[in-house]
């Protein structure tokens, strides 16, 4: 397995502008780090690139990627590449996987319209995998999907729910309704959602950005705007838990 | 108004400290950050030792707070005193609130076992606020309820809902359980929560820790173990939002 000793060589320089979402776009590629994250990744089919490793994580490189796409690395040069500030020993450069395409699915997804804080795109794309969803669609002004930041916080579900990033997202969610989808926003004004119809098929769940809610042009295509009441004395709700909350209040029968 | 202009101030000197644990508990106080969470304070009673508040903020100063608690400062000063990397311009120390007395609360409350993460903590507060929950009880482990960053993810819900922190959960469950509480643990390997039996009643939601889940001893006091099902390929979600779903599933009559 070759080694890489310099700063500068070119696969460590490859990936290390990797975390700059231009260089992303250009290459077509993004980083996932550590073990279980790289075995989730080639698990959902992703193409590798390019890995590197430390020694500790030789036998893992050998198991699981080509020889001529692994290289053996420093510690330092690790540390250099990955976006954790304590990297655990190996990292790879990934193929983006291929848009989703809208028309393809029939499952409920779920929509951010503006949603920055790559905390919380992670956490919903985590809640949203677990809840069943089939999809997430991301309008603009999102925290990037395939940053290190939302992958992490997603921990392998960015891998396993497929994504789609539009600049026009109530297009989008007028497809869906076409299909017969049932667009839900959620919003502080909205009408109470346990008193409001729950949509009987799928579903297309807004979030809205952390300050600023959902825009007025994204949810002039909602068929229904609901709140989460607020009983004590807070105002709202985090984003990604109102998010999750809905999620499974909209996918759980009552009974 | 006095002004402080030096690092070495006894004033200035007491507020840095209190970014320790230590110092907090030593002192009985506590840092709050920003205008909003000083006035959030204010309301719910709690006192005003020490203000500090640069040229910007002189008016709130002199509105809020008694002159001779009050002092003027400059910008370097305040932002070696606060947590917040870029502070909102006035910060103050209070005195921390009286332990909630568990034999006077009637309402549902959130317990956490080893809830470690800052965020998890304030956000798991905010949400008990938002669900109308009476209490916080925290055991041992967890992040200190009075540290800046679990107050500002609870974004004022830390003045108004009260807590307690204990270092033997399981009597204070079981103190619970005696006036008629029902225990809900949260856990991986629980029966479906929404196959499970509803309380009915008042209930104390065990929220565990992030990667360990709840302890053995704090388990056997609970009436009931629930999962929120996992429908995709996610092995389990945030612990926060877990806690949001519970909560609100668990206050919300089906219809």
């Amino acid at each position: 397995m070759e080694k890489i000793t310099s700063m500068k060589n070119p696969s460590a320089k490859l990936l290390r502008s990797l975390k700059d979402k231009t260089a992303r776009e250009e290459t077509g590629l993004f980083l996932v780090e550590g073990q279980k994250m790289i075995q989730e990744a080639l698990n959902s089919g992703l193409a590798l690139h390019t890995l590197l490793a430390e020694a500790s994580c030789e036998s893992f490189a050998r198991k699981f990627a080509p020889e001529d796409r692994c290289f053996l690395t420093a510690r330092s040069i690790l540390e250099s590449v990955c976006d954790t500030r304590t990297p655990q020993g190996v990292c790879a450069a990934f193929s983006m996987p291929a848009p989703l395409d809208l028309s393809l699915i029939s499952g409920s997804i779920v929509a951010l319209d503006g949603v920055q804080d790559p905390g919380n795109v992670g956490t919903i794309w985590r809640t949203a995998d677990a809840a069943g969803l089939s999809a997430l669609v991301l309008g603009p002004g999102c925290a990037d999907p395939l940053s290190p930041k939302v992958q992490r916080a997603a921990m392998g579900s960015g891998f396993r729910v497929p994504f789609l990033s539009t600049e026009n997202l109530p297009d989008a969610l007028a497809h869906l309704q076409k299909k017969g989808y049932v667009v839900v926003a959620s919003a502080l004004d909205g009408t109470d959602f346990y008193a409001a119809p729950r949509p009987g098929k799928a579903f297309a769940l807004i979030v809205g950005n952390e300050a600023r809610g959902i825009s007025a042009e994204v949810r002039s295509v909602a068929n229904l705007s609901v709140r989460l009441p607020m009983r004590g004395g807070a105002e709202s709700l985090n984003a990604a838990v109102a998010a999750g909350i809905l999620m499974y209040a909209l996918t759980e029968p009552c009974d």
